[in-house]
């Protein structure tokens, strides 16, 4: 059995990259779709309405081209519009925060996590009830972090503004004890290395973008959808509008290979 | 005569507040109309296309209120899609780029003038090609400064990493010795204390809102559109989605009265 249709990944924007990444790394044999909507980034600031119906359009385009799975490459669409996703298409559906949430829970001693997103992320909640919903117990101490995604956009990567915002952020976390911290944004794994020069003791970072390849996988083992081993998968990527500067950011800091992005018109 | 339709002011979403903070001081019997559009918030990295279609139908919105003249409170727009609008629209339609301009070159002496703003507003080079209309000796140094919109819409308004920005922002502009600053964005009035503080000497800075709101005074004087000198001008703010917290950084910075904003469907 080789199941050759795509993976179709999505996301409001370019920061879905990180997860296709960890996907190609971890399932090489996969072809994959991309969508990212740049015509309607960010989806943060949107309503719960507005977001659940851009990720329906979304979703709609890659069944158009046959995906067998649905991977929402963006916390703010998990966040709100994964039940309405899962009922309305047939093919499964994997978002990135209850993977990051188990990877987190697997990670933590002191069973305080910490958990870093947009602003809408952490309104949301979201990560906190898959945290709680996995075990009572766990502690959670949650902040948005609004303006790292300017600055991975700006590839401030390495950079002592980041890093000052990036402690400032992190502070109360600290102080509170955490022992794991989640990177509840598709964005964060760009700066993960940056994190970790700031974080000077041990804390374990969990990034939700190679967890929700890590449950991609297992749901892909499960429900036999896996591309034969001998296919060279491919990467397409696909944007509703122009990309800016951050298209280029992100494929040079994740080494990712692909062409030219196609131009898709939203319906 | 007086004419109580409303001024229709709109932006790409909340940032424009700032035109309409020079048009409540300098015009206080008008009534004004604004409409942000958050819910496709921002326009900046949007191509010329998507940026003059969202305009028309934000324009059409506000002619469906009866605006007697149309504000293009948005940098973006203005320097995009000012002709197209000025061609569909029979009411007079002002930018906020030409007023700029214009105050730029009355406040220069050494005809060296600095432009700020996003990064797709100097690639259009729109400031530029209106200051050379006006005096083709006149040399114009520009910098796109990405980051300072979500610093103010944080409301980082004085803080020392914002300073750190603006300052390695304006380095090159201070180095080729310009005597004025453009502030080439709707949000950037909100840092004028800041962008002082931080250039130690004597620079001039040109705020395109306040010049936008004295183009409007003119040209409502010159085509008799004037509200009644005793009719209290009311103000009216409309959106196409939810407000993020920026709406109160700016209603607190810049003191604006109103009550809630009216949330209006895109067509």
């Amino acid at each position: 059995m080789s199941d050759l249709r795509p993976i179709g990944v999505f996301d409001s924007g370019i920061g879905g990259l990180t997860v296709v990444k960890a996907l190609r790394d971890l399932l090489p044999n996969e072809n994959i779709s991309y969508l990212g909507d740049t015509a309607r980034v960010p989806y943060g600031p949107k309503s719960a309405e507005t977001v659940q119906r851009y990720a329906i359009e979304l979703a709609e385009m890659l069944m158009k081209q046959n995906a067998k799975a649905l991977v929402v490459a963006c916390n703010t669409v998990s966040s709100v519009a994964l039940p309405v996703l899962t009922e309305k298409f047939s093919v499964p559906v994997i978002g990135v925060i209850e993977p990051g949430a188990c990877a987190a829970l697997a990670a933590s001693r002191n069973r305080h996590i910490g958990v870093i997103g947009t602003r809408a992320t952490i309104r949301s909640g979201a990560y906190e009830k898959a945290l709680r919903a996995a075990d009572a117990n766990v502690r959670v101490s949650s902040r948005a972090c609004p303006l790292l995604v300017p600055l991975i956009e700006e590839g401030l990567l390495n950079d002592e503004v980041t890093d000052r915002m990036i402690l400032r952020y992190l502070d109360p976390l600290l102080a509170d004890d955490i022992d794991t911290l989640v990177l509840g944004c598709t964005h964060y794994p760009l700066l993960t290395g940056a994190i970790a020069r700031v974080l000077k003791r041990q804390i374990m970072i969990v990034d939700s973008a190679q967890n929700c390849a890590r449950a991609v996988e297992e749901m892909l083992d499960r429900q036999s959808l896996r591309a034969a081993p001998l296919n060279r998968g491919e990467l397409r990527v696909a944007l509703t509008d122009a990309a800016d500067s951050f298209l280029n950011v992100a494929r040079d800091a994740l080494q990712l290979k692909f062409g030219e992005f196609e131009l898709r018109a939203l319906p």
